[in-house]
C-alpha cells in the first residue's frame, strides 16, 4: 500500500470541486462542495445519535437507503439543523445537483455543517451550482476547502493497493474542529473508492472501522447534530466484487483504516484552538472495551488537555481520568509516560509517582505531538484515541462564533 | 427557616479553625483546617467514585464505619493521591487530632485537596498542631479558608430551624473550583448540625439531598479523587431523635438542602476561571432522571459554556447538548430561553429558532449569574444543574498548576 495524491479524486471516475456560493459572507472562502461518481457507486454511512439530528441526514438516510449514491453535495456556513424547513431545502439541494448533473437526487448524499438554527437560504447555492459544476474535475483540495469551517487546514489523503492484481484506490476529505466527539458517526468525512465491493461489505468496513477510529477522537466532548461519514465505492478498479469476509476484504479494510487514521489525526492535531495533536495509546488491557473507554476518557479530560497545551507533565490528571473512565481496571498496576519526538519520560509506576527529570519532561510535551502512554499491565489489548491540547484560542473562537 | 451567621460553628458544640502550619509555601495562605464536636457525633458521608481514590477516603471510610465521628481534619496543597505511603500518612493525621484534642483517632474524619502524586510530608502539619488546636473557636471562616484551593472565595452557610420547639441549625463549608464533576459525592464539603438524628437517617438525608445538589454540578467534567461530602449531626440541640421518616425528617431534609443548593451555586460560580454562574432548569420532563441528564449535559458543554462567556446566544449548542445527552426526548417540542436579572429571551420554540432581539439577549448573557431554561413540553418533571462559563483564565490556571 502505498500514499498518492489527488485525495477523493484519486480513485478512478471520481470528480470534485469547491466553490464560493455566497452562504458565507467572506467570499474567498469555498462555501460549497460537490464529489460525483461517473457511475453510480455503492454507497455507506454512519451518523451523529445526537437527538437533534441535521435536516440533511435524514435526506441522505433516505437517498442511500438502497445502498447506491453517485455524488456528494455539502455546504459550509450553516448546518441546515433546528429550522422548520430544513429537510425541504436538504432536498432542494438534491435536486440541483440532478437539473445540473442528471445524477438522480435519490443518488445524492448531502451534508452541511456551520450554525445551528438559522434558516438555509437555497438562493445562493442555486446561483452559484454552475460554476460548481463546471468546475469538476481533479479538485479534492477545492471540495475539501468548501467543507471547511474553523479547521485552519484542508484534510485529505489518499492510498493505492492491490486486489487481485487490480490496482484500487481509497481517497477521503474531511472537516472536524469544534463540536467533535464523535459517536457512532463522526464529524463530515467523505470517502471514494474504486474498489468493486458489495453495499453491504461496504457498510460492515466503514461501521467496523470507524469504532476504532473516528469514534475515538474528541476535541470537546461535543457530540455534533450534523456528523457523518460516507463510502462510496464505484468498482471501477476492475477488481473481482468483494461480497464476503477473506483476504481482499481484510486488505480493503486495512486501507480503509489508513486512510481513516490519516484524517483521524488531521482533525484532532486542527481542532480548535489546538496547538498539539494528543494520542493516548492504552495498552496492557484486559479487553479491548476498556483499552477504549480509558484511551477516550484521558483525551477528553479537560484538565489533562489544559496541562498539555502547558507542557505541564501533570501525570495525576491522566490518572484521575483513568479512574473516573468507568472501566474497572486495577489502580495499583497503572503505569503512565509522556512521549514525543523529543524523547521519552516515565511518570508513574504501579499507580504512583516515580522520579522523573521535570526539564525532560517539560522539552517533551513542548512538541506537537504529544503520545499518552497508559500501560494497564492487566493483559495484552490496546486502543488508541486522540486529540487536542485545550487552550486560549479555543475559547477565544467558541465564545463568540455567530458573530 | 432562616440564613444565620456561624458557618461550621453555628450548630451547638463546634468549633473549628483554619492555619497556615507549610504545606504550601505561600504563608499568608491556610493549608490546614480542623472542626470539633463538644460529643460524639452522628456522622454521614459520600466519596468519590473515581477507582482513582485518596488516600484520606481509605481511612475516612473505615473512621466512620460505625456512624460516629467527632472531628474533622483537612489539608490543602497536596491530594494525598497515588502515594505509596498515603494511608500511613492520612492515619497519622487522625493520630495528631488524638494527641492533640483527646478525641479518638478512630472519631476523625480526614480530608486531603490538592496536586495528585506527590508524597504529603506529615512534619509540618506535626508541628502546626498546636497552634492549630489551641485557635479552636467560632472561627468556621478560618476552615473554610484552610480547604481552598484555586477557590477565590470561602464557601460558608448556616440555617436554623425548629423541630419539636427545639432550634436547631445546620452549616456548611465546602471547596471547589476545579476537577468538579461530582458522582455519587462530590468536592469537599463539610456539613454540621445540633440535631438529634441517627446515623443511618443522617446517612439516607445526605445520600438523597446529594443526588439533586452537588453531584448536579460540573466545572470541567472531570470527577475528582478526593471529593467527599460529610455531615457530623451531634444532637447537641436536644431535639427527639430523628430514627425514621416523617415531619421532623422532612424539615431536616429541607434545611440540608438549603444549604446544600447554596453551596453548590457558590461552587459553581467559583468555578476555575468563572466569569459566571450557569444554571440550567430543566422542566417539562417525562420523569425526574431525564430532567437531570438533560440539565447535566447542557451544563457540561463546553461549546455552551464557551458561548456564555462571550454572551452569545448561541442557542444551538443548548439544543445540541439535549441531544446527546443520552435522554429520550422529543425534539420538535423543545423550547428554550435564556434569563438573567436583565430579562428574559425565548430563543428556540418547537427545536426550531425563533427571532429575537440580538441586543436584549447580549444584556441578558452580560450578567453574572445566568438561567438557561429548557422545557421539553411532555410532563412536569423538573431538575436544575450548576456550572459555570469557559474561560481564558481556566486554561491559564490548568495550564500551569503544578509549577
Amino acid at each position: 500500500m502505498k500514499m498518492i495524491d489527488g485525495g477523493v479524486c484519486a480513485a478512478k471516475g471520481f470528480k470534485a470541486n469547491g466553490t464560493h456560493c455566497g452562504i458565507r459572507k467572506n467570499r474567498t472562502k469555498r462555501d460549497i462542495s460537490l464529489i460525483v461518481s461517473q457511475v453510480p457507486a455503492s454507497a455507506a454511512a454512519v451518523y451523529t445519535t445526537n437527538l437533534v439530528k441535521g435536516a440533511p441526514l435524514t435526506v441522505t438516510k433516505q437517498n442511500i437507503s438502497n445502498g447506491i449514491a453517485q455524488a456528494v453535495i455539502c455546504n459550509s456556513g450553516n448546518a441546515n439543523t433546528c429550522n422548520a424547513n430544513g429537510v425541504e431545502v436538504a432536498r432542494k439541494m438534491c435536486e440541483l445537483v440532478q437539473r445540473f448533473t442528471g445524477i438522480e437526487s435519490s443518488d445524492v448524499v448531502v451534508a452541511s455543517t456551520g450554525v445551528i438554527g438559522q434558516p438555509l437560504d437555497i438562493t445562493p447555492i442555486e446561483s452559484g451550482m454552475e460554476q460548481l459544476v463546471s468546475g469538476l474535475g481533479l479538485n479534492s483540495q477545492y471540495a475539501a476547502e468548501g467543507i471547511m469551517t474553523t479547521d485552519t487546514v484542508k484534510k485529505e489523503i489518499a492510498v493505492e493497493f492491490e486486489l487481485g492484481g487490480k490496482t484500487c484506490r481509497i481517497g477521503g476529505i474531511a472537516k472536524g474542529s469544534g463540536m467533535i466527539h464523535p459517536n457512532m458517526a463522526t464529524m463530515l468525512v467523505f470517502i471514494t473508492s474504486d474498489v468493486k465491493i458489495s453495499s453491504q461489505m461496504l457498510q460492515k468496513a466503514l461501521k467496523s472501522d470507524v469504532a476504532d477510529t473516528f469514534n475515538m477522537i474528541s476535541i470537546d466532548g461535543d457530540t455534533s447534530t450534523n456528523d457523518m461519514a460516507v463510502v462510496l465505492a464505484n468498482g471501477m478498479a476492475g477488481n473481482e466484487e468483494i461480497t464476503c469476509e477473506g483476504k481482499d476484504f481484510e486488505t480493503f479494510m486495512k486501507a480503509l483504516n489508513t486512510v481513516n487514521v490519516y484524517l483521524c489525526r488531521m482533525i484532532a492535531g486542527d481542532g480548535e484552538g489546538a496547538t498539539k495533536l494528543l494520542e493516548c495509546k492504552v495498552s496492557g488491557a484486559p479487553d479491548k472495551e476498556t483499552a477504549k473507554i480509558v484511551a477516550k476518557s484521558v483525551i477528553c479530560s479537560s484538565l489533562t488537555k489544559a496541562a498539555m497545551f502547558g507542557a505541564d507533565a501533570n501525570w495525576g490528571r491522566v490518572l484521575c481520568a483513568v479512574g473516573y473512565s468507568g472501566a474497572r481496571v486495577d489502580v495499583e498496576k497503572i503505569s503512565c509516560s509522556f512521549r514525543s519526538e523529543a524523547g521519552e519520560v516515565c511518570v508513574c509506576e504501579n499507580g504512583s509517582g516515580v522520579e522523573f527529570s521535570e526539564e525532560l519532561a517539560k522539552k517533551i510535551l513542548s512538541e506537537n505531538e504529544i503520545e499518552i502512554l497508559v500501560d494497564l499491565h492487566e493483559s495484552n489489548f490496546e486502543a488508541t484515541a486522540w486529540g487536542c491540547d485545550l487552550t486560549y484560542d479555543y475559547v477565544k473562537i467558541n465564545g463568540d462564533y455567530r458573530t
